[in-house]
């Protein structure tokens, strides 16, 4: 594969705009100071969870390595540095051969994090490091976001199926790779069919209310969409009187009608409402989708609802409260000269003000106690301890600049599924909490 | 302009796959129930602003003339909606020639709008204004939050500078429509060189944590800082220890530093100090530049501060708390039959549950006291009073099809500036409240 994954149906020949200006004004005094070649270490991690949130799910990994791949500099990017007086001739020169070259090792995608955690380590000299910071953290923070508040929702939603219905609320791009997170953290389809095109996520969808206004009656409506979509459709029920709507909808796709669509209202009593109703018109197999405003607390509530499946938006997209991660791009160690084989020293910034961090090229292994559930996130700098050994979290997704490590979506989805099984059981529980494992540094 | 305005570096053949599939399904019903022909009318407004907020900005409508126009059907698109038997044959090939053409209404970009504005009114077929309610929904509730928390931003910062740096923390593309965003509602900069290449904003950016760590100590940092780029340039002095940091950065660069950033630690405390030292050392033409967390309360709470710009990322890319609007995309009319002729028939949906909306094609005037100040939304859907004629809001932005109305962006930011300067002065205080003038149906 060749294109950068932003979820869109066209090649992208570059993600080397996606980057804060400072990375080249970095470059180009670091190669002037002969110091750009030195090895260094960048390690992504995240000081603190969102609050009250009891995991992070790290998401956005398979479009990392691509974005990896895919940053270099054509023609109509140099021209655009150059014009700009952003960079210098020689620097010019140094960017129009960039292929990064280094190594990655990450958390696999789907994999849970915890404050500290090293969900990415990218390993280069600093010249080729620095460049990536921007586009690495715009991927994994928005991702991994969405990704948490859809493992959330998955969770409260028991086996039931979950459509991800958000792309109205958020950047049409920012939708398609919030359809993918949403399948990693457990959501079922989309209504996006720009994710399904990409990525190969189930689609969904049958009628809005426009679709009833349109015509001259609500059953006008029903009908011209059972006709054209067959009985086994989902027809919207609440554009005028739901308790008429689901009378009409059961006379005119008779009582293999596939499902009715509740939108608005008090959902709760609503379903339970309508269930009766249905029953009674011996639509017994008709299911129940409900969409309006849900988050995982109004999914949570309706667990004891007669409810089918859960359309999900606006709270989706927007991370539930938390649109975005607090993970940070950090240098942790480097050479002190240009010599491949000068040592690597730790470093990190020391002022006060909360922003400190730990120097050092770190391994990370979940522990876990005799029945296999997890206890502990073991974050260390020195040799690993044997008994961690074999838990160790961290794998290898670039190696010499060649993606080693590109996996099926429906894998990193199962992935997930595990790790999060493997957590206390606290952890999917909606109350606020600390983090359900804490962070150990060894 | 041919190419969707997605902030790509690249030509974007289509946005006709960042739609819902209801949309189609919608299509293929009505194309068989004879109603796709139906001349329709459809609006975007909103219920509500967020909680708190005073006024909401109109921003997307330049990206959404792009998306209208971009909105086609090649063999890629078509290929994956037969394949997935997503419509049948008949609507594919109808699809295949689908080139809207009807007129779209709006309030033009940067406006300022409140509860039932009718922010853009799209007319056309059922069929050709259906397919555009997702892309259109997107793009104007991610920009339009965006630039609704810049443009607070903005009026907290009085005249200072306001430089956008959140790429990091959103959607890589998300990012770049933030920048644009921000720059409609006030922001001076970005430090998204994607945002610089594809729409021109100003770019700014000098160093990181990891250019000072790279180096054997932060003197030499600095060193090779001012070497590359100049005594002008800004340097990072919140590594290790601020003062001393201050002092060597005015002994390598001399009193004719550009500026210094302080990016931990108490802000305000900091950049008195900062100022203070920079004063005694002769540095006093040397600026203070501040980041690291802010939103619109704490820019403001520096207003009293020696600051002379704030970088603003996270807050700004996330809306400060609503990272979207509610926007929604509802047909408000329609003919009764497929006769061109046949008149406008206002719909709505009318169940209980907080989701009904007001029929009918509508006007918007903003009324002013007679110091030009505003003092009421009008919207109404019978004639225009005489009285409000000359205070109409809408504009054509697309007729027949042909986008009419493109604009350079700093016309759409002056704009902002001027239709935020009529509102009542309570309008930018930062204390939550009711929108700041009455929304009115004539």
């Amino acid at each position: 594969m060749n294109t950068a994954d932003l979820g869109l149906p066209v090649d992208v020949p570059s993600t080397a705009l996606f980057t804060d200006q400072y990375e080249f004004t970095m470059l180009q005094a670091a190669l002037r100071a002969g110091t750009a070649d030195r090895r260094s270490v960048f390690e992504v991690f995240t000081r603190r969870l969102p609050e009250g949130r009891r995991y992070g799910v790290v998401a956005g990994t398979g479009r990392v390595m691509d974005a990896v791949e895919n940053f270099r500099f054509d023609a109509g990017v140099l021209g655009f540095l150059r014009e700009h007086a952003i960079v210098d001739e020689p620097t010019l020169e140094w960017l129009a051969s960039y292929r990064f070259t280094g190594d990655v090792w990450g958390y696999p995608e789907g994999e849970v994090y915890f404050p500290g955690s090293p969900i990415l380590r990218v390993e280069g000299s600093f010249a080729e490091c620095v460049l990536l910071e921007t586009v690495i953290l715009s991927i994994l923070n928005h991702d991994s976001a969405i990704a948490a508040a859809a493992s959330r929702m998955a969770a409260a939603a028991g086996g039931r199926p979950l459509i991800e219905m958000g792309a109205r609320r958020t950047h049409e791009l920012s939708a398609v790779a919030s359809s993918r997170a949403a399948y990693v953290g457990g959501f079922t389809s989309t209504s996006d069919l720009a994710a399904g095109f990409r990525y190969g996520i189930p689609t969904v969808g049958t009628s809005a209310h426009a679709f009833t206004l349109l015509h001259d009656s609500e059953r006008d409506a029903f009908q011209a969409q059972v006709a054209s979509l067959g009985s086994g459709t989902t027809l919207l029920v609440d554009t005028y009187d739901v308790a008429e709507a689901v009378r009409t909808a059961v006379e005119v796709a008779g009582t293999d009608l596939g499902a009715v669509r509740i939108d608005s209202g008090d959902l709760l009593l609503v379903a339970h409402r309508v269930r009766q109703q249905l029953d009674e018109l011996g639509a017994t197999r008709t299911r129940i989708v409900v969409t309006s405003d849900l988050d995982e607390y109004a999914i949570a509530s309706l667990a004891a609802a007669p409810v089918d499946a859960y359309g999900v938006g606006t709270q989706l997209v927007t991370g539930s409260g938390h649109p975005t991660c607090s993970m940070v791009y950090k240098l942790v160690a480097r050479a002190a000269s240009a010599d491949p084989k000068a040592p690597l020293q730790p470093v990190a910034k020391k002022s006060t003000g909360g922003k400190t961090s730990i120097g050092g090229r770190k391994w990370a292994a979940r522990r876990a106690d005799a029945h296999g559930v997890a206890e502990a996130e073991v974050v260390g700098t020195g040799p690993v301890p044997p008994e961690l050994a074999g838990r160790q979290l961290q794998v290898e997704l670039v190696k010499g600049g060649e993606v080693v490590a590109r996996e099926p979506l429906d894998d990193v989805r199962e992935r997930h599924i595990a790790a999060r099984g493997a957590l206390p059981m606290s952890a999917v529980q909606l109350s606020r909490g600390e983090p359900v494992i804490p962070t150990e540094y060894a």
